[in-house]
């Protein structure tokens, strides 16, 4: 191989192709992020090497198995599979047919890249990290002479190094070669926020295994690494418990819309190998009414009528209080689950939120919508359900309004999510709470689309035009205008907020949406949160820098095989920032 | 086969499915669908025959050519297919669990339909209608003996009637038969409008021939009958016309988004065989600024900024007014392209819309801005492109603006769509015109997503929250309130509004997310445009009774390989219309 650098005219035009985009990174790395103007290939032959020894050719995918090397080792073969089999030429990102004025000419001069020395310098595997513990800092260099080095204290800054490193490079039209254009470059990245997420509720409608992992995928190629998973609520169990197999077996929407114990196991592993911490919720002690199709004696208000008495949303139903059944049937649930999923996670979610007094009419052992009354049996229920989580290894999380309606007193390792909006975050870490942020007037990624409830002729002119009650859309600009910790100057409230997650109600979202609904607005949230609200000169972040680079990185989802929704027209992609595309100052 | 009657227990129940929606159809046939209790099985053997002539066998899809009886066997064909290749088993709409109570147990007495009695009682093949001579009304009949028949006098009323046959069959969950639920069937059924229609926008995003043959089939299956393809703007020009071969090859965005004359061919045919009239609109003297990257000088304002001074959306750019280069341009166009696509259409749109007189600043022949300047030049060149499309024996279709901002007189064959909502339909067909309505209000499906358009940090502020200009999102129950000719009394001027067109502008939609963005929604305006708005009580439709129906259309859909969106959570379609799913008087 000639390594002889290629600089004149074709370079120069390289610098306008960065500037269009093509030099792009989402999320932007931060603190440092310099590069250049050469373009160098990449050698299908790259040898990749782990602290000095050899370790993946781009043939081999590694081993599954869970360690340090291991997930290196896989990640590796996932970043040149993106490079050299899921890449695509970006005639849509340069002026209409000037792609031969961006892409190197491949005339045997053109330097390849055909090493990278990756540095793991600690043997600390993050498979199970936690927010406070977990380092995805990195540190990435590619010089001219296309020599290419990755190095960070842990497996998971490794795995979002290849990442970056994997969205440097396009295929060429030749379809013979795979280049990036901004060499020298030198990178050294690590996140703002320490919790970066997306919820998929996955009982109002059910998602196969496939979507979740593809899930997975978007948030690892967004650098996010948290999946919650809304496992169940009030419509549907979709989550097999072997010794409570009446569970699913009744509360399923069918048996083929079931979560096994080894798919569970296959979608956490999945996750741990792309730096993605899934986690589960199962939301109690309201939103869970469909237990009542296994248990009826255990819930109360199971689709009680009319719902809006007894709950936010058909059907109603909550765990008794007080009642000693139903704890030993949580003991037995939790008995099951939670060691299942402890290898692979920190966390648990126990819910919490929208429990309605109403319901404890109508329990025996209550017999009262009294707070007072109600107050201390909810303290009490989740002191003993977080003793449970913590007994098995995990930090519990809850909704809000465990801690701000009803002023439960929770453990100084539990997480709240606040979904209120206002400002509910800033108060919550204010008071000492570690919060996570998925405010419903940005981060509710099913608002504005329109109603799931339908209304009689006699309803529907006092209902028209048929609005859901969070609109309107949260489009990726209104995502991307959004910091949990805006305005917070106090740095103890400030390191209490961890960070956020894009909620997926599923209301009106299955399959067939789900990837254009997710992508890339949650991509929008990811660069905020690893990269931060503000840019190098301390300005918020703006939609008219970030344009180019989410076009660009939504076409890589694309062609990665996540059906991410376009936002703009092609004409604006050709053009970035042309004059109508954008509106400056 | 045994014809024996299988009454007792499990039909009663059969009953309670087909109020279930099992019984359901979309759009719901009119003016007459009665149905039984009986269930029957089809037999994949089923014999089918065209007036008295064995016709297909499921395993023959017919000839491609177009002739009445071939149009039969095709469509034929692809209702066998429907039934027993692309079907679904309705678990997800019935009770939970309770299936085995809806489906009829394969006892061996259960009569099966093992023939097809097609009767088409005229010889015309009206694979090229225009609004006022297609006949798509049909009979149709299914005895509890098993005998099916279906009669029309025009091969395209026999594919209406084929598709509302495959629509009452569902795959049994032995996956060894299909059946239906709802013997003895009498339906005959028409239109209420002949013009029901979607608008797919090409031009600010290109969609492969596959999504437009995908597009087509969600039209036939939703009984709609007009494609309009917006097949150029000022962003991009994606067709090829071999006499002027510089327009696609520097206008579109790239070579491998272009529609070459056998592609067009491939749609127009597709669509003819499904019985949808594919039309196409070079939308003109506005938006058409591209025609300026291969011939500059037919252009003015191209490009020209800032947008919002010349055109509605960059980049701007219209046709010289008055100017021979321009007719002569014109000329070869139409010579080109309408022969081609006149044998398989009735219609040519000529655009119109947003034609922003400050262009015509810039125009060297007209010099002026003046609407008294301009509309006698529009007058004539409107006349001019008329006369062209009807010598290729076409139809001309405008935008509402030609004639209600410029008041051009038209020929009483145009036909003029109306998309500013208002009276505007109304006071188009009042004043004589045949109209269609894409009122934006309506039947805009792109809208309420969130804008394309990037701002500055400066400017953000007052855009916030990044609302489009239409929204909120046309949820289906908005689509479906809407009716073209609602408080209309006046014979003619009702008899004038021949629709209405859904609109999919493509600002922000391309392959990714087409389908979940155009389906059911434009389904929910099919059943409006075909069944009418009222029901047989003549009150309006309500979306209560729509919903279950629609969420089995839906998944009609999604079996046949659309990725329409949900419209309600599985809870709601397993217990279709429980309270809080829908809200009664």
């Amino acid at each position: 191989m000639t390594r002889h650098l290629l600089l004149p005219v074709v370079l120069a035009v390289v610098h306008t192709a960065s500037a269009q985009g093509l030099g792009g990174l989402w999320p932007v790395p931060q603190p440092v992020f310099t590069s250049g103007e050469t373009s160098l290939l990449i050698s299908k032959d790259i040898e990749v090497t782990l602290n000095g020894a050899s370790l993946v050719s781009s043939t081999n995918h590694g081993s599954s198995s869970v360690s340090s090397s291991s997930l290196v080792s896989s990640g590796v073969s996932r970043a040149l599979d993106n490079i050299f089999s899921s890449n695509f030429v970006p005639w849509m990102l340069v002026p209409r047919y000037k792609l031969s004025s961006y892409e190197p000419a491949l005339n045997g001069t053109i330097v390849s890249i055909d090493s990278l020395a990756i540095t793991l310098t600690s043997n600390n595997s993050t498979f199970k990290p936690t927010a406070a513990d977990a380092d995805e800092s990195y540190n990435l260099t590619v010089t001219e002479a296309g020599e290419a080095q990755l190095s960070s204290f842990s497996s998971t800054g490794v795995l979002r190094g290849l990442e970056t490193f994997s969205q440097l490079f396009y295929e060429h039209s030749s379809g013979r070669a795979w280049y990036l254009v901004n060499a020298p470059i030198d990178i050294q990245d690590a996140p703002t926020y320490p919790w970066r997420g997306v919820m998929l509720d996955t009982a109002r409608n059910f998602f196969p295994v496939a979507d979740i992992k593809r899930t997975i995928d978007g948030l690892s190629y967004s650098k996010m690494n948290k999946l919650h998973v809304h496992v169940t609520d009030s419509q549907s169990w979709p989550l097999e418990v072997p010794s409570l197999p009446e569970l699913s077996a009744k509360g399923a929407y069918t048996q083929s819309q079931v979560y096994s114990p080894a798919d569970i196991q296959s979608i956490q592993e999945y996750g741990v190998a792309r730096g993605v911490d899934v986690y589960f919720e199962i939301d109690m002690p309201g939103h869970i009414g469909v237990v009542g199709e296994a248990y009826p004696d255990l819930v109360v208000a199971y689709n009680m009528e009319p719902y809006t008495t007894y709950c936010a949303e058909p059907p109603c139903g909550a765990l008794r209080l007080n009642n000693s059944n139903v704890e030993d049937f949580l003991g037995e649930l939790f008995d099951d689950v939670l060691p299942r999923v402890a290898p692979y996670t920190s966390y648990w979610h126990t819910g919490g939120d929208e429990l309605n007094a109403q319901d404890y009419l109508f329990d025996p052992d209550v017999n009262s919508n009294d707070t007072a009354v109600l107050q201390p049996l909810l303290q009490d229920f989740i002191d003993t359900q977080h003793t449970r989580i913590r007994n098995a290894g995990l930090n519990p999380l809850v909704w809000e309004e465990i801690v701000s309606t009803w002023n439960v007193t929770i453990g100084s390792d539990v997480v709240v999510q606040s979904w209120l909006g206002g400002t509910a975050v800033q108060d919550l870490a204010a008071s000492g709470h570690k919060v996570i942020d998925s405010n419903y007037n940005y981060y509710y990624l099913d608002c504005g689309r329109g109603q799931w409830i339908t209304w009689s002729n006699d309803l529907a002119a006092s209902d028209f035009p048929f609005n859901d009650w969070c609109g309107p859309t949260k489009s990726w600009e209104l995502v991307y205008s959004h910091d949990p910790a805006e305005g917070v100057t106090d740095a103890a409230t400030k390191s209490n907020i961890l960070g956020g997650e894009l909620a997926l109600w599923s209301e009106t979202i299955d399959s067939q949406n789900l990837d254009s609904l997710a992508w890339p607005r949650a991509s929008a949230a990811g660069e905020i949160l690893w990269s931060g609200r503000l840019d190098d000169s301390g300005q918020n972040r703006s939609q008219i820098d970030a344009a180019p680079r989410l076009n660009l990185f939504r076409q890589r989802l694309v062609a990665r095989g996540l059906g991410a929704s376009p936002i703009q027209m092609e004409w604006c992609t050709l053009q970035q920032n042309a004059s109508g595309c954008a509106q400056p100052a």
